[in-house]
């Protein structure tokens, strides 16, 4: 009489206790530490994601504001923002252009491709020496950044699983901030469902998903739980098959983008 | 020497073996049995993510596109998205305007404020009488249609859980698309992060977090998993607490609005 099928299930935990992180923290140790303090083992086909801001801490990418000299295209840019002017240059220095702006709203094409606030530069969490105000930026390139932590775990513990780098995003037409990835490796950043039939057999319209948003949304839910913050997260269970694509695809390029 | 913290932890389980829903389907009863045929319970303070086409068709929401006709601003709009015509009238009579209309894209604001394809009628996965071709329209009122679901389910198991129905969103500037929430109820759809202060003091910029969102797009990790697709998921661990806001307050106002 038992007819219970199988329950897919995913299982996300958060590490606790994770240090402080500063320039030159080997992230790898961080995450085999924070695992074994927490009784947690690692698996193939586990997916780790960690908060932006943790990489770009080990990454060295604090910059002291006061080593900053504005320019006058930040400082006019700041005026107009309200915004201070080192952070401005900082943020410009990040950026291919400027998407909006607004009084306290500087939207801005990041390097990488990212349309986002202020070019992922950061204020908040960032300790400076006593005194000093420190910004912090995204990682140099954060899907290589996923892909080195993926090959240490790997060289460390024999396993293979996929990472993602993640990061708040706000979003146009929709309120409140969403976990995104910026940087990920082994997995599809992007799902391609085309073909896939579905019950009619017609063939669904939606053609990808965005696999690791989805998986840095999840991690998010549970890395806001705490005031100080819990930013490595472990998920069991989710489908990551499929050829690895970088959070770079995750980018809509400006020319087939009817909102830029 | 027992170090270990506790390790905050969300869980989520897609029922199995969820039957076709048709219209006057009880959502309820197919809860009930779809947690009794896996093994599952619920809790206060779990939370259900419902795909919105089971919510639809529960609701009747289904079109027979052959009792459509036309407007001649529908057979215009039509010939330049170059869709069926029929469809275009369902979608436009669920529009308050065209946001970006180009061959294969139409970017409406649905009535309830959502920027979104096609005002999410959806010509996939949807059952018709034989030969006849069919569309499904969103919810007449979803955050309406979560809580009755979670009154009924207080009802029936005497358990206060949130409810959250969640659909397939594209994205401007990124690829890919994720889940989003159309309607909630037991939950605020946003957290207000405000005032809370960080490690060093300072406060938090980021000050509202889409809690429904980032829950509709963990859910919907599991929903893609199967061919047949997996409707409901039960989310476990998260933190649900505040004011009730449902997902109407998602919807950032036009005037507030840099891309519309």
């Amino acid at each position: 009489m038992t007819t219970s099928h199988a329950a897919p299930r995913l299982e996300l935990v958060a590490l606790p206790g994770v240090p402080e992180v500063g320039a030159g923290t080997d992230l790898a140790a961080l995450v085999v530490d924070g695992l074994a303090a927490a009784g947690l083992d690692l698996r193939d086909g586990d997916a780790l994601v960690l908060a932006q801001k943790i990489v770009s801490k080990a990454e060295g990418r604090r910059v002291a504001l006061d080593s900053v000299q504005p320019s006058p295209r930040a400082l006019e840019v700041a005026a107009a923002v309200r915004k201070d002017a080192r952070l401005v240059e900082l943020i410009l220095s990040e950026s291919r252009r400027i998407v909006r702006q607004r009084p306290d709203v500087l939207i801005v094409e990041h390097r990488l491709g990212f349309v986002m606030a202020n070019a992922g530069v950061d204020q908040s969490n960032v300790a400076g020496p006593a005194g000093s105000e420190v910004a912090l930026l995204l990682p140099q390139d954060p899907d290589a950044s996923a892909a080195r932590l993926r090959e240490a775990l790997a060289q460390r513990l024999g396993v293979r699983v996929a990472v993602i780098v993640n990061d708040s995003f706000g979003r146009p037409w929709r309120r409140g901030s969403v976990g995104v990835a910026i940087g990920c490796a082994g997995l599809p950043a992007l799902r391609d469902m085309r073909g896939l039939p579905d019950r009619q057999g017609r063939r669904l319209r939606v053609t990808e998903v965005a696999l690791a948003d989805e998986l840095a949304a999840a991690a998010s839910l549970l890395m806001g739980q705490a005031a100080e913050g819990l930013p490595i997260v472990r998920v069991r269970g989710a489908v990551l098959e499929g050829a690895e694509v970088g959070a770079a695809a995750l980018v809509r390029a400006a020319t087939q983008d009817l909102f830029r």
